[in-house]
């Protein structure tokens, strides 16, 4: 299975989650339900494309582990809630004040900045609910504990100590103008590594992989890596302007005197850097053997995005 | 124990699983750890006092039902956690621009809207990761079932069809002049009532109670009578100016149109109807016996607030 395949189960999974309220009647929302134009303001961030990595990802995973895919959906489906809420917050007044993501007006222009707030806590909400449902449903204890842990680690690499915690520090350090390797190293590892990290430690924990095992530390090494490249090659890009197959590369991080690998270091010494992560994040993938072929193939669009 | 008690041990819990960054320094945050100034920031609303209700009642339903404290802590702390991040996002610019909350200025005041943003989803995700955390270290498999339906009711209530639908609702009635009683009972029951449901069915499962048991049944039905009476008992303070115990009560409701029991049904038609949510909640509480004094107490101390 390509990348391409994956994202299309995972559309289709979410279209079914998130299916479209009928009818549309915001003056009579029933109890217990949600209000459809809660439901309309989270669809149109989540639906709007992309190329659902992180889900992809937590799915080729799987397969390779030998999960069920079925069972992995649900998980796979919340990381991209996840990831779609923190792009609506992001864009947000205060934020990034952003008014065009993938070329479409930003959720908070559509819904107004009120109902985009929800609408992102809505879908890191609702992402916890499904993972917690699909958990409890799981026939066995085993099986229980395995759900049970997936969610843990993805709320984990979301949290404070992982996603949020880096997106507070890069408002931070914009703001103040901080430029130093430490704090680069610690945006870049909270903001986009852990959350590149979570699909691959979550497959495992479904797997039932300890986390001592072989495979747990092969991917989240791999992960890790692979998180820091793909950051530090979007920084790349940024600058280069190459369209980019993967990754958003505007150009307005260089222009705003954001702090990235390229401004911090330079454009070669930022390459060097991604040269090292590519070679380390490869390295990563040797116990995994041949299984890992998706893996590999998605470090080789990396490398062809700056061909 | 009494409310006060309780409120006392959840300050402590929460004290200790939020605890004050050191050394407060955000230039050099570590990998893996939360930056001081999200921990400022979410600390600054979460330990600012109030009466810490919903964790209150967690903890009390859980005394009631056998259940260990020190186990049922960690989901109370949650609670609390969710209860306040949505006091933070409530607060901002685009929902209800509020500058003032506990006679203390807005968590976005002090550390700015982007910042307030991020405190509130961590503190939406550290809730969760409380929870899931906690249901993993159960030591049997059917404590962690139990935990983990906590979990699930938890978020369930906080979520799309409960409280972040009944925000959703609210901010839409205000901004189009809605005036219905259905969209009234959609946005009090989702609002508020699901969040005071949610401590009273978590502990329930906790407690290994099945949807159908006596308990459950009589725990739902005073959850969401109590937490409708509870709103409705603030609609009539916010009018009548009495100085709440309970509730937050400004005036600034009934000044601003909002759409309330009393701007609904009159003074006196809301008075009737928290009369008869009085009622409904204390016979729900009959098959519990002597066992519910606590919130037996609870429904008084409401009564007392307009004697």
């Amino acid at each position: 299975m390509t990348l391409k395949e994956y994202a299309r189960l995972v559309e289709d999974a979410l279209e079914r989650r998130l299916a479209a309220p009928d009818p549309a009647d915001m003056t009579a929302p029933a109890v217990g339900e949600a209000p459809p134009l809660l439901l309309e303001a989270m669809r149109y961030s989540v639906m709007a494309g992309g190329k659902r990595l992180r889900p992809a990802m937590l799915l080729a995973c799987a397969d390779m582990l030998g999960v069920d895919r079925d069972r992995a959906m649900p998980y796979a489906c919340a990381l991209e809630m996840i990831h779609t809420y923190s792009l609506i917050h992001d864009d947000l007044p205060g934020m990034d004040d952003d008014t065009l993501r993938r070329g479409r007006p930003t959720n908070h222009v559509v819904f107004g900045v009120g109902q985009a707030i929800l609408a992102g806590d809505g879908l890191l909400n609702e992402a916890m609910e499904t993972m917690a449902g699909a958990a409890l449903a799981e026939p066995t204890p085993e099986g229980m504990r395995q759900g049970l842990g997936a969610l843990y680690e993805i709320a984990a690499c979301a949290g404070i100590r992982g996603m949020i915690g880096g997106q507070c520090a890069d408002l931070y350090a914009e703001r103040e103008k901080v430029a130093s390797g430490q704090m680069l190293g610690y945006i870049h590892a909270g903001k986009t590594a852990r959350l590149l990290t979570a699909p691959l430690r979550a497959a495992a924990r479904l797997a039932g992989c300890a986390e001592d095992s072989a495979e747990m530390q092969a991917l989240t090494a791999f992960g890790e890596a692979f998180g820091l490249l793909f950051q530090a090659e979007d920084d790349i890009l940024d600058v280069t302007g190459d369209a980019a197959t993967l990754g958003k590369s505007t150009g307005k991080d260089a222009a705003s005197g954001k702090l990235t690998w390229v401004t911090l270091y330079g454009l070669d010494g930022a390459r060097e850097h991604a040269d090292a992560l590519r070679d380390e994040a490869e390295r990563s993938l040797a116990p995994l053997g041949d299984r890992a072929a998706f893996f590999y193939d998605l470090l080789r669009s990396l490398r062809g995005r700056r061909a």
